[in-house]
Formats: C-alpha cells, structure tokens, sequence
C-alpha cells in the first residue's frame, strides 16, 4: 500500500487528490498538512467527506506529519514546494508538485516563468530543477517512471498542449499562427473567495483576464517547441465562465501548405492511439464540459476549417482532474509502478 | 456477479444505475432496454460513458433483453412497471421498480394516489401487490431483504420520510402540525426538456409547483402513519429551485407538552445510530445540498425553535441517489444479501 | 428637482439607488458617500454605469458631501445610520436608513433587536427613535407621508409581512402557529465576498443558516403583532439559494375554526385592493422569483390546504428592490409628496 | 407617438422589444402577433408584464392586427417576414426584420446565405432586396434613415463585425488571418425547449457547435469585405456557455507589419468616437458580460499581443439587446426620425 502525504490539503487541489486516494485500490493517506486550520478534521470543512476522511490538518512540523510517506503531493502555491521538496526526497519521499515551481529545468528557465508571473525569480532549490520532470504523462511518460520529483502541470496547459501536441509534431500548422483561446470554470481560481468570483458577480458573467500574460504560456511554448523541434509562440487568452469544473479551450492554427484535413485527422488518431485518457471526437458529436466532469479524460474534437485554411481543435478537461489531482495521482501510478490508470477509470456522474 | 437489466436505461434514473453499477463490486449490467434509440449505444447519448458503457439500448422484445437477469431496475414512468414485472418475476428476477406502481399495497391504496395524480385508478397486476415492499432500507429492511418486488420510494418522500420518522414514531410532534417544504434541483424532473426548465427560464428562478397535490404526499402519509401508529397528515410544498442536484426538505411541527429539544437530539441519534447513510449535524454545523451530492447520503440537521415551541428538521439528499439510484442499488444489495453499502462508499466531488 | 445624496454608495444597496435615481423624473443625484475607494468614480466599481453615472465617491467629511441635499439613504450596516442621522435631519434632510437602526420606536425595542444579533443593546441616538417610521408603506403610507426620519424594512421582512398580514388582521389564523419558511438569493448578503457565496461553494448548493434566531424575526413579529392586535410569534428559517435576486417565502398557518377558502381570498384582495405594488396570483399561475426580478413588486399567491386546514402564502419580491432599493424610493415619493410609483413602473427585464 | 407593431411576440425577441416599447418616449405598442396562443394576454405567458402589457395575441389576420402601423418589426425566424414584408409596406409601414430575410441586396446573396443554412435558395421576394438595408447603425446609420426594410443584424455578427471593423478598415491586420471565437448565453437561442438547453444539461456546461458552418458568417464577411474594400474570411467558432445574456466574442488577427499598438488605438478610438453605444475599456479594465446585459451597449477591449504581433479584441454585447431588439429600437428610432437612443438610454441593473 502506496502511503501518500497531502500538503496544502485543505485547498481544492488538496481535497481531490483526497477524494482520489479514498476510491484508489493501492494508495492510502498517510497523513493531511495545511498552513491553517490546524487540528481540524479535513471533513469539518468538507462535510461531504465525514465518515470518509476525518483525518485533522497537521503542521507541517508536527512529528505525525513528518513520518515517512512514499509519495508527497504538494498542493500548494508557486513558492512553496521548493522550499519543502529537498527535504522530502532526503526522506525518501516522491515529490509531486502542483505549482509552478518544478515545470522546468533550469535556473533560466524559471526565472524567465518567475519574472513574467512577478515573482522572484531566483529558485530556492535550483539543484533539484536539472531531475524535476514535467508531469505530463502523454508525452513524457517513460521520464515520469523513473523520477523523484514532478512538476505537474498546469491546467490550461494540459489542455493546450494536448490539443496542439500532434500537429506541431508533425509539421502540421505554422508555428507562428497559433491562438489558444481557453475558457475555464470557476474552480480553477482555488477556494479563496473574491470579488469576482463571488457569486452575484459571476452567476451571469464571462469575462477575459490577464490578457498581459498568462503563467501557463511558458510550459505551453516549451511543450510545443520541443514537440516541433522549433520554437513555438502562442497567443493565449485566459477567459472565466460561470461554470464550476471544466476548461475548453479552442485551438487555431494556419494549416501548412498542402496539408488536408485527412492527414490531420490520421495524425490526431496516432498520436493518441493507445493513450487511455485522451478521447477523440468528431465534430458534430455534441460533446462539451460536462462530458469530462469529475474524470481525468481530455476529450478532443478535430476539425478543419477548409474555407480559411486552418486547423481548429476543441479540447475539454475538468481542470481539478486532468488539470490537476488527477494527472497528478496518473503520476503518483507511474512513478510507483501502479497501473496507470488505477483510482482514475470512473466515468464521473451526469447531469 | 449480480447481472442486472436496466429497463429505462436512458432516463436519468437509468444512467444514474449505470453508473453505480458500473462501480459496484459485485454486479455488473446484463442489458439496457428504452423505448427509443434502439440500437444506439448509451455512450452516444451520454458522451461521458464513452468506453465505460458502451452497450447499445435494445427493445423490450429484443432476446437479448429476454436473457435471465438477477435483478431488473424498472427505472420508468408510472403505468410501465405494473405492465412489465411480472413476467420478469416469472423468469425468476428480482424486480425493483422506481415508479409509483409498488409503493402500495392494495388496489385501494393504489386506486387513491392513482386518482390524486390523475391516472387510471385500476392497478394492472393487483394481484402483486400485497407482495411488494417499500423500498426505504431504513424502515423496512427486514422485509427488503427476502422481497421479489421492491416500490423504490419517491425522492421528496426519502426526505420527509426520514426526516419526520423518529419524531412522529416517538410521539415528539403533534400529528396534524406536519409541514414539508421541500425545495428540488431540476434533475428531479427527468431529461425532457420543457419551459419550465429551459435554461433562461430557470437559471435565476425558483417557484412553487402542484400546490394543488404532490405525488408523494400518499407515500409520506402513509409511512408517518405507520411509524406513528395513528393518521399523519402533512402540508407539502414542492419547489424548484435552480439547481441540478439535491433536496432540502424543511420540515416543521408543533412539539408535544413537555417535551424538551434533549429529548428530541436523543431520539434522532438512537433512530439512526446504526445506519449508514443517514447523518446527524448540529444547526451551527454549515452544511447543505452539495455536501450529499452524488452520494447515497441523508444529511440531517435537527432544531428545536424554543420560541415557538417547534421541532424543525432540514434534510438533504441527492435526489437521483439517495433519492432514486442509490435507493435501488442499496435494494438490490439487500435482496441479494451484499454488503448493504457495496457500491455506494463514495464521498462525491467537491464543488 | 429632489436631490439625493447616497451613503454606502458602492455596496449593492448603493448601486441599487443610483440606478433607480437615474430613471427617476423628479429626483437627482447630489453626491455618493461611502467609506473606502474615495475618489474613485462610481462607474470604474460598477462599469455599467459608465457614461451613466461616473461620480467620485467622497469621504463623509469632504465639503461636496456636506452640501443640502434633500434626502440621504443611508444604505449602510446597522449601527452605522444611528450615527450621522441626526446631523443630516438638523441640515433639513429627510433620512432613510436601509438598516435595523431605525426600525423600532423606542430604546428597549431596540435592544431587544440588538441583543439578538450580537450588537451593543444602547442606541447611539435613542432621541430619534419615537419619530421614525417603519418603511413598509403598504401598512403605514400615512405616517410615512409625514416622516422625517424612515427605518427602510428587512428583506425578509417586506415578503413575510406583506405575505401574512391580511390573515392575521381577519384574525383568519391561530397566531402561535405562524412560519416563514423563506429561500433569498444571494445578492441579499451584499457584495462582500466570503466563503459561503464562493461561486464553486454556491453554484449548486442550498442550505438553511442562522436557525438559532435571524435579525428580520423582530420586525416581522411586531409588524404582525400591531395587524393582528396580539402578539404573534413566527418560527422563521432563512435559506441560500443559488439565485442571484429574489426571496421566495412560503408562509403557513393553521386556519381558525369555520374559514373558508372563499374569505381567505377575499380578506386578501381587500387588502390589496388599492395597492400599487402587490399583485395577487392564483395557486397554479406558474409565477416564480423571475417575474419579479430588477422590480418593486410582491407577488402573492394565496392557497388553503384544506386536507390539513392551513394557509399557505407563496410571496416573491426582489430583495435589492422591494426588499431594499425600491422600498427606498417607494418611501422617498412618498415623504416628498411624489407619485408613490415614480421611477418604479418598470416591467423588469425577461429572460 | 410611433404605433409599433410586434410579430412573432411570444418569442424572446418580441418580449424584448415589447419591454424596449414600454419604457420609450415616443412610441407605443399597437398589436402583438404571433402565430399561437391566439387570444392569450401577452402577460398570461411573461408574468412580469401583468399590469404593464395585457395586450392578446393576435392573429395576423385579425382586423385589429391589420390596423395601420407606423413600424412592423418582425420578431420571426428565417422565411416568414419575407412573406409579410410586402403587404406591411404596402401599407405605408416600415419594417424591420430581426431574421436573414433581408440582411442581403440581391437574389445570389442570399441564395448563398440560405445554402449554407440548408434553407430553399429561392428568396420569396426577391424584388425587395435591393432596398433593404442592414441594420448595424455604427456602419450604416445614413442608409438607415432613409430605409423602409432594415434587416436587423445577427447577434454574432454585431460584435463580430463592431469588433474588426476599425482594423479591416484601417488595414491594420492581415485579412485571411481572422479569427473569431464567440461565446453566447443560452437566451440566443429563443424560448423553445430543447436537450441542449434543459437546465440540467446545460447549467455545469460549455460547448462549441455548429463547428461546420453558422448562418451569421456570410454577413460578417460581407461586411468586413465592404469596411476592407477586399475580401475578408473569418473562421468562426460559435460556443454556449451558461449564461442567460450575453455575448463575448474573442476576435484575432495578425497585424501587417510595422502596425504597432498606439495606431491600433488610435484607429479604434477615433473609429467609434461620436458612437453612442461603443465603449472602449482598456486590457486591464475587468469588464465583462454582465456590464452590458439588459443594455444596448458593444464594449471593447483593443488590445495587442506584441509577442505574437497579434490584434486581440474581446467584444462584449447583450444579444437580446444589441444583438436584437436594442438594434432594431435603434433602427427604428433612425428610420422615424427620433433621437436614436431614445428608450435605450438605460444603464442595466447589476449585480
């Protein structure tokens, strides 16, 4: 039995990696750590789990938080798990690391990600970027077996990345005309309640934000350069809608010369041909968010637009899953040698 | 393994047996029958099936809906059930049905709900109805547990019902000072899109409805009357109020001389002592509908207004669970002698 | 021209009488008082109101704040209204206070109100106190008319006490089994984000909240009380629902001896015979929170359970506008002898 | 006083003008029309008019619906005004139609529109086309004054075309580059029920659709075609959120060179510098959907993505309003010689 520790468990990101661990055949919580809150039970503030996880919120110094566990989830903000990381692995520990902190290699490289979000950007724990690996199993599964230290990826990114990932491999699209234009549910801001996620502010409101710049473009740029083996700009628009779980993001590219829509479609399948959550659909198929509601899936629709020339995907993640604990708990399986899926093969609840 | 047919699979009722058992440990789906779309696989109606269940619907009369089938779910209207069950019975399945067509136990009792909702008082299969049995676990388990035809309750009435038992039956309340406001999500209706539930028309309102008479008015009476060994009638409102999923019932009455809200915690807390789904919360504890959301749970917050001398009660359920599928699974379990809880040990997602 | 000056301007009380000001043919805008963002225009907090309305928001004490103006809302929190009321009277104003400051006549009454909620019981300006008028014009249009000094009433309060003062006037119900079982929107929280009215934590979630006492029960009872020429006593739960405007109370009682229906239905259309704005509906109109929505009606719908002998009232108001802004100017009309109904005959807006 | 006819009053778009018409200066409504419910008060069915419009619905054949008018609009789908246009002219009406019927000047045009939307190609009345005028005041305001038919724009395409013009027209942007990501609320779709927009489905869900081809592309590209004095193409992507009102509409495109953000500005400022019912915001301004509903308002955020030498616009408008009835209020207040903001002069109400 995998024993797993929650840091920063009382946030969204910590409640579903626990609503996970609770339905996985091979994976207990070994303990739940938080900032605040402290001694209270997990399920006082998420009554849904009394009965299930009564386990009270621990300081993280506490000596019960600080026994031996063989995999940390650190679901907490850019600046956090950098400072805690180093100590866990010493201990034995994974690390699986929600934040921003481990999604790339180099001290350069997160300071550029750093400066562009306005934090500082020296790395407090730079000697451990050259091992950390971005935990995006589709694409960098057989380095996620073998690691010690994941940066789980960002929300939008897994939908961008997934969505674009076949066609700038395969010289596809031009690599300067790429626009993500993604909209996400409310959810992904985390529990911290605002003005603009407060409810009559936002029951009937969408609106566009951060339009200067996102801190999901940098994974999203590096993903698709590597795939292209060429550098990659995208234009990225973060949008809220009133929705809870879900991002859909609508992917464009110009089409290279020559390309038709069946090479496109071929490409797509084959890329994703024996990969567990990534379903692919056809255009008038009538999927949408709620199809991947509470599931770790990424539904992709693919489509041509032949009248303009450009390749046009829709892709759909519940970002509290895919976007975050559930890609995080996939890695937990591959890191430990669990089968990849286990705790994730539900197909969520509907209406 | 427990093979169970599911008549009505592609109802609400009948995705949400799917995907219970799709989750059960020990039972597994036989067939799923409609009366439309046959031959379309489920998942094509409900997209985030899509390689979980991917049996296509088939006609009643189709032979591989006439394969033996341990249980049948008969999750369809009322008129339909009474039809169909006893052929099923003859080939030796268990039947459990979600209508109003078992609930009772005589062509009286049926005639008299049949006549209040405006429907052909006479019972097409009288003859099994002395046999049927109430399919609410927490009052009636002994007799659930050798049935061959199970009347799944209604879903308001699961929450009067449970909410006003060890009240009445402990004679804490004036019988003729019940009171049951009621307030449903819209999934409570069914997927057939109608004004009252198009979206513009009810994501900002909530009224009441069929103040005139509800359905499950006979059902609560009935059972308060049992418990109470003498007539229970209540004042029941129905409203709709814009959500998808969850009940809250608030239930009032006038407490008899003498006695004190001590009394009243005790007797709630021994009525439920040994059940599962049912959950006691103090008044100051916060909780509400999300917090039973795709659970099998009744979560009950029990008050005692001193001003005024009455017992006040707020219960919540999910009403395509607790309410109706999970209703019908926990039946099921109890028919076949499984673990009473198999399948039905899960937390839900929050938010 | 009445010029009016708004204290609290930037909460929802404030923008609710900006908007009503500008349509309003005989009144204007003096200046927007409020605590914080001094200097902002009103139009950068709320961008609807941008080339409508984009005055500064001032300091109490800025000299712009101190000119006459002929009447002041004060839509500020309780505690807040008592204080500069008597300096704004003395300066020729007329005052309407949105709070419980001054809704009751005299120092006890008011303590009694205050102790209940957790305030200091002592009234910072008990003077004041026997002149103030209860701003529920349905029931005192003529003190009104000669008011200096109006205690805007509760939210809660307009729907329950329009909703049941015909019966306890008629004497038509027993006055010790009176309850207000009432569902508001969220927007009556006001605009200060908090937990409860996260979008994620509310999207789908209904609860009951306060069941120890809420601060609208006072005024109701005595409200009741003064119609019924005996003290009345309600039992009152206060519920959220994920609604952005709009209060939904059903309301019950048990019926005295010998009434019938018919007088139900005809105490009710006397009392409203002459009344602007409540409008009376049968029991199967399908009329909800939305067709009130954005105006200053109360709809009523008035039934008789006569299995059970009760009376049931279902009233709808808008809480930001019968319920708070709306009544504010009904009562500005009438302290300055206006049409009762200026600025206020709108239809609302549907969907 | 203009004496305004409503077609197809049932509908969203008859309700919407009928409420425009209430609250304006100098018109009133003479009949409403449609083609069931004959003889129903327009108020049985929108509850929120009771006491403001009791008017019936007439048949068109009706004597009182055949009393002259000074301005029919036709609030009707695809097909039926350009039945009724004639004999309303005729009559010494002037008509303006909310469907496609006579958003195009020839027989071709619309052949190609109707194509594409699997209508019968043959136009009913061809002979009228070349009069018609397209209703977007911002582009067309001369034209309109002097238009007996105006063909009211699609919802899409007023924020689409408001969104682009100033670039296309300027040349600041490359014109096989644009791209047009537009999310609407459900209201776009009218009143009738269906499975996409039960409230279940749709309350937790977003959506792209009609990915194949959406009928208001052909007048976004003839429109920009005729700002541009070239050809333009946009790629179009239609989406549903839950939202009632509203449209936000991402536009991008990529800049010619040497184009830089201060002409881009400048072009758009001065472009909608004497326009009523454009704002510009800046990137930074937190605007969204709800700050233009009920409103006949178009805001824009203008901004560059520098890094990818992009034109990013977010183009938000209440479809109801300025995507529908605001328009055609607008129109007709340009073609009868009013003030072309009368009864549109109106802030919304928020939150």
């Amino acid at each position: 039995m995998i024993r797993a520790k929650v840091v920063g468990a009382a946030g969204y990101g910590g409640v579903g990696i626990i609503e996970l661990l609770l339905g996985h055949p091979g994976a207990e919580i070994a303990c739940l750590v938080d900032a605040a809150d402290i001694g209270t039970p997990i399920s006082k503030l998420y009554p849904h789990l009394a009965g299930f996880c009564d386990m009270p919120l621990l300081d993280g110094n506490d000596p019960r938080a600080r026994e031996p566990a063989d995999v940390v989830f650190m679901s907490t903000p850019d600046g956090v798990g950098m400072k805690l990381a180093a100590a866990e692995l010493a201990a034995g520990a994974r690390v699986i690391d929600y934040s921003g902190d481990f999604r790339f290699n180099t001290p350069e490289a997160y300071a550029d990600y750093a400066t562009r979000i306005g934090r500082n950007p020296a790395h407090a724990a730079p000697e451990l970027l050259s091992e950390s690996v971005y935990g995006l199993a589709e694409l960098h599964r057989s380095r996620i077996a073998g690691a010690r230290l994941v940066g789980n990826p960002g929300c939008f990114a897994v939908s961008c990345i997934l969505g674009l990932a076949p066609a700038v491999k395969h010289a596809l699209v031009r690599l300067d005309s790429l626009i993500c234009d993604c909209k996400t549910g409310v959810s992904g801001a985390g529990k911290k309640p605002s003005p603009g996620f407060h409810y009559p502010a936002r029951y009937d409101h969408m609106n566009a934000y951060k339009l200067a710049g996102h801190q999901h473009v940098c994974e999203i740029e590096r993903e698709l350069s590597l795939q292209a083996g060429a550098p990659a700009r995208v234009t990225f628009t973060a949008q809220v809608v009133p929705i809870c779980r879900g991002i859909m993001s609508s992917l464009y590219a110009e089409l290279n010369a020559g390309v038709t829509p069946g090479q496109v479609m071929e490409a797509y399948r084959a890329f994703y041909r024996s990969e567990k959550f990534v379903r692919i659909f056809p255009h008038d198929s009538g999927i949408g968010s709620s199809h991947v509601r509470g599931t770790n899936y990424c539904n992709l629709v693919v489509d041509v637009d032949s009248r303009t020339n450009k390749l046009r995907v829709i892709s759909h993640i519940d970002n509290l899953v895919k976007g975050q604990a559930g890609s995080a708990l996939q890695n937990m399986n591959i890191v430990c040698g669990l089968r990849e899926n286990a705790g994730l093969d539900l197909p969520g609840r509907y209406p």
